[in-house]
């Protein structure tokens, strides 16, 4: 197959629609999410994000990026408000139900009812958590970052609770997401299963790499 | 099976490497990139990073996260001398190679020799490529964002250009990335292949989600 080479004007000529599915499948697959919260007086909302990635472990902390102007709305001030949010993973059962949280509702509308997800509330946080959803992860707000070069948001979190199948989780501690039926996102709008090809070992100068052997979950069946 | 919950309390009660591979995994599937770059002498170095995301469209913008006082070493500090960097993407024919990277090898060490792959140079970019990666981003170091939660880096960069195969990029600019055998990551060493379920259409309220039809891509065969 031909290569094609694109370069700054190029970018510039593309069509506004054309240019957003480009480089959000550009920069490769995606953690997708639906995001939990609520506002002070309880009413719950929630949105559909493309956007989180790992910040470290030791605190926990995960990382989303939000556009202030844009969707999702009203996601960044229940945030504020009530300092605690959810990162629900997307599994095959609920796509449509989950893009469709994507779509304009009003602030009166609440987006549990109007796609038809459950919401779920532990005691631990003021969000809720989607019940449907296998891998739930609760967070407490820690910082918000402003980005200047095209005033995004980052918004950065504590893990203070995670809630999955036990499983799903290996002795090692990796989580198999693949097991836990996790999809994976790619540009505005397509979903993906994952097949795994390898877990390679820590790598050393002048050491050959190893695959890590079959997975072992923490807990007994 | 059986839900399992985790608090804080457990998080902090973790085995430093048990704790990483969790939150590591936790997050979701990764893109999973080989970060060229070059210093004032022209010395190349290469690095593997589960950190890239998607910013903007308009100006293209990508981030990566980095900690200042571990790997990938040498990368920052190229990019700050050289203002540019690549991102390539990963395919199944180059794991262990891409993998390999991430040994701590010597400054005077070019990892493109290290584990057997060819730096590509384009005229517009002071950066090698990977010529094995079949999705090549050439970026311009743009902001340096400091996260105050846990010291970590955000470095943001501007795509000046990209080098794909051309039945990769569809009629409506969507970059389809299993066609392009690119993987996704998991944790901090598991690659994955990845297959489509489905595109959803743009969502909006009282009106059903549709599966896009088939990929049709913008270049003749």
């Amino acid at each position: 197959m031909e290569d094609k080479r694109f370069t700054s004007v190029d970018f510039v000529n593309m069509e506004r629609r054309f240019r957003a599915h480009f480089f959000n499948s550009l920069s490769g697959f995606k953690s997708v999410n639906l995001c939990g919260t609520e506002d002070k007086k309880g009413k719950s909302n929630l949105a559909i994000l493309n956007s989180v990635f790992h910040l470290g472990s030791n605190p926990p902390l995960m990382g989303m990026i939000m556009r202030p102007a844009t969707v999702p709305r009203h996601t960044l001030s229940n945030i504020i408000e009530q300092d605690h949010y959810t990162f629900n993973h997307i599994n095959k059962e609920i796509i449509h139900e989950a893009h469709q949280t994507s779509a304009k509702y009003t602030r009166t509308q609440d987006e549990f009812e109007m796609v038809g997800l459950t919401p779920y509330y532990s005691d631990n946080l003021r969000a809720p958590y989607v019940l449907e959803s296998k891998v739930k992860i609760g967070l407490k707000f820690r910082e918000r970052v402003n980005i200047a070069s095209n005033h995004t948001i980052l918004i950065v979190g504590e893990v203070v609770e995670v809630i999955l199948p036990s499983g799903a989780v290996g002795l090692d501690g990796f989580v198999d997401l693949q097991e836990a039926g996790t999809l994976t996102g790619s540009g505005l709008d397509a979903y993906l299963e994952t097949k795994k090809v390898a877990r390679l070992s820590y790598a050393r100068p002048y050491e050959e790499i190893k695959e890590i052997e079959a997975f072992m979950s923490m807990m007994k069946e």
